[in-house]
């Protein structure tokens, strides 16, 4: 099984558009231990010929660009994207969808709480269901990936809710302190290859690790998790914005509550940051936090970063 | 005033993610004569600070990036773009406004039918209102573009109805042959500096010149117009599709039914295919298509292409 880091950085990439802060400023000038981060997505193959997305994220046109293994291998149309998988409604993580057009067949999984948003919103008619078969994916039961054709992927999944928070554009302000924020919002996903014992986590958000969780993660072999931001005020801290990383639905890397001293004591032999917001100084090569997360097992991933299992 | 050209393809760019077609192929191989094309796009200034885009492009994130003009002057948060402008209601002319988010100030000008599809698809609730400001662009009327606080910008708009079509995800087939098609669905834009007497059209989309549209653009300094196919069955010819460029709501560049035909009773100093489909050979600089068209007095415009006025 393969996996392909598309997209490493949070919604609005890294640099963000209209970011000035010390990360963004870094990239644009494009200096040593700097890269460009475009937003949350990876891609996943069992036979290095049907590729999977999870998340399909605004760039995900620059990405497909990217990355060879997604160019189209026939004519006159073709596309080596079979599939994706949605792990929730977030902006970042579904409006590349509207880029998949053009009569390719995809069989799209979400929870029926996304589906039934996506619906909701007609600009997603574009999916023309001739050929993007939507499929519910129903929590805590592991299934195979198949194609619109129901050819089979090799892929297993299971998803489950973790603790989180409803997209963005979706929050209602009168529903109280969660916005409306219902179980199904915010999913973790364990992938395994159907031919090997290899699995890995992928759990781009998490606001919390519930004993539940870390039973399910601990012995296992691989995590990619929500590295979103350094610290909780981080974003009030660099200026450009009061939300804390709790009201965003995500958990912080660094402190007693962060996810560095939580997995402390889980048993995950490799683990990676991914989805790392633009304020986030891990961004940097050369900085101190980077070294620190390092230090304490913890990698940083990349666009284009690949990973074989 | 400056006319900077974010985006010179249709529709998916080119290449386009699921075509293989001999240009998409020769972009991608990156072979001399070729280049990377976005999506439809262009940004025009007339101070060289406050930027107004016409149409935001899916690629919208990439094209910010690449142009220097566009990137944060100020910190924490800044951003040159003041404001948005849109042709049409098409996926690849609004997607890109889902990327406008966080926090900027910025006016939203478009017809009134394309605000009512925008506001009856919640996914565009990311731009908040307390900073999108949503003004109604009336036809055939000139105005001044203002930015979100209302400072004048020195950029004059006149919108008008040019034939056309209403977006395909938008397109009702109980409504027989123009798809539920109604005026204002496809505007073109003159677009006039206020300090000096420069001006220019921009037309990405038009299905046919109409005496009332030649009146308008007779005698002009500058068009950029809609280039997107060479000949009318050329999606079919490519075996990509079988949509026609009528069907689409484009005229082709070739054939007595063509633009290069019908613009030589026209009089305009200076034209530029813009909107250009991954299928159309004029991509290509060493076609004999490009060649056609530059003798017929055409430029082919490319990402990136700067114009002052």
């Amino acid at each position: 099984m393969k996996l392909l880091v598309l997209g490493s950085g949070a919604g609005g990439g890294s640099p963000q558009w209209n970011c000035n802060s010390e990360v963004s400023m870094a990239v644009r000038e494009k200096r040593d231990g700097t890269s460009i981060r475009t937003q949350s997505s990876i891609a996943v193959s069992a036979d290095n010929e049907n590729w999977f997305l999870f998340n399909a994220s605004p760039d995900i046109g620059s990405q497909m660009l990217k990355n060879k293994q997604l160019h189209p291998k026939k004519k006159p149309r073709h596309s080596p994207i079979s599939g994706v998988v949605l792990t929730n409604g977030d902006v970042d993580h579904v409006a590349g969808l509207l880029t998949l057009r053009e009569r390719q067949n995809l069989s799209l999984y979400a929870h029926k709480r996304v589906h039934h948003v996506l619906s909701q919103n007609s600009i997603f008619n574009v999916l023309n269901p001739d050929y993007v078969d939507k499929r519910e994916m129903v929590m805590n039961k592991e299934f195979e990936l198949e194609t619109k054709t129901f050819k089979k992927s090799g892929i297993l999944v299971e998803a489950f809710e973790v603790p989180g928070k409803i997209a963005l554009w979706l929050e209602d302000e009168s529903k109280g302190a969660n916005f409306g924020t219902q179980e199904g919002d915010t999913i973790g996903l364990k992938i395994s290859s159907k031919n090997s014992s290899k699995s890995f986590f992928y759990i781009p958000a998490c606001a919390k690790i519930t004993d539940e969780l870390r039973n399910r993660i601990d012995n296992s072999d691989l995590i990619l998790f929500d590295g979103t931001l350094w610290k909780n005020d981080e974003m009030e801290d660099s200026n450009v914005g009061e939300k804390t990383g709790q009201r965003m639905g995500h958990m912080n890397n660094s402190g007693l509550d962060g996810s560095m001293e939580i997995f402390k004591k889980i048993n995950v032999k490799r683990k990676i940051y991914i989805h790392i917001n633009t304020t986030n100084p891990i961004l940097l090569d050369y900085s101190n936090e980077r070294k620190i997360v390092e230090q304490n097992g913890w990698e940083v991933s990349y666009d284009g970063m690949e990973i074989d299992l």
